[in-house]
């Protein structure tokens, strides 16, 4: 259990929320319309706060629940604010057809959201292909990619907490293929697959 | 069950080939080097032949089992040879330390196939995400995509004899995310997951 904080105040906020309260987090949530962010803390309970939009997040997670396209520039805007903190980047860049991205893939929102990132504070890429129903209701497992052990580890317990699986599979550089499955599991939800409440994950075989 | 060429004659060409027979397909085996070729026939038994190298293969369904960088060159020079084919690329173009892809991300080794197949021949990206020991001891997930809704209901019922399920994740622009998830697999196993014996798959959480 640790201190997190979630930018956004959407759907996907609330879903991630409410998982961190149930696994006994402490929760802020920051939103630009802080009477939205008011109300989601309120909703969340259990002493879920709501903070001011700009300062420091109080959480050492900060995960940002936003559209992708708001992702690089509220890092932005905060700088300095997320020195030291684990930056968590759950977007999905679909294009508007969804199936191809909006980027080159020769990057990812959490690369560009590296480099643009405070001194200090680490990018995790996690949760992106998970959909938000399935993530409510089921037990997926959660890829994750980052360049520091340090802050994947922090992730890795923060998942843990959800009562979820978190899968390392790599650095930062591995973020355009965690990107492409999103994707792919867009593809396969529009071909049917479990009625839509599945997730990507791995099937272990050993005796 | 179908009639099914493999071409190749090593490692993945001898796994999915035994698979193949046991999945009561009829199987030939082509191969530059004729005496690997015949050996691997031999091997294989059950009627599985070893065919002319560069002749028309017996099969409906070609499955080039070979290394990445020689997939292309060996479309182009069987060229009319697999008008009609659907052609089962298996590769993953993966640099040499594992990390990374040798092609931009903006293609793939399906698509570049695709651009030198004769007409009349469909590409299908199968079976990359399996190492090959799971492919031979488990029952991973298979992931397909390609252009031609046929074609792929014709790898779907390859898949399906051999025991296993073929997820379609789309058309072959999907292929660079299938190669992409070749690489999260190597990036997942180097990460001790499932001590190897595991596969990307769907895990379903419907009621």
């Amino acid at each position: 259990m640790g201190d997190i904080t979630i930018i956004g105040t959407g759907n996907m906020a609330r879903t991630i929320g409410t998982l961190a309260v149930a696994g006994g987090n402490t929760v802020e949530v920051l939103g630009r319309d802080q009477s939205k962010a008011d109300d989601l803390a309120k909703a969340l309970g259990s002493g879920t706060t709501a903070g001011e939009w700009g300062a420091v997040p109080s959480g050492d997670i900060v995960i940002t629940a936003l559209l992708y396209d708001g992702v690089v520039p509220v890092v932005v805007e905060y700088g300095d604010a997320l020195s030291g903190k684990v930056i968590v980047d759950i977007s999905n860049p679909f294009n508007a057809t969804f199936d191809g991205l909006t980027h080159s893939e020769e990057t990812s929102i959490a690369q560009e959201v590296a480099k643009v990132a405070p001194a200090g504070a680490s990018v995790v890429k996690a949760f992106n292909t998970i959909f938000r129903d399935v993530l409510e209701k089921g037990r997926p497992h959660v890829f994750i990619a980052g360049d520091s052990a340090e802050a994947k580890a922090s992730v890795k317990a923060f998942v843990e907490s959800l009562g979820l699986r978190a899968l390392d599979v790599g650095g930062l550089q591995m973020a355009p293929w965690l990107e492409g499955m999103g994707l792919v599991t867009v593809g396969l939800a529009g071909n049917g697959v479990g009625h839509g409440d599945f997730a990507l994950g791995v099937n272990e075989f050993n005796g």
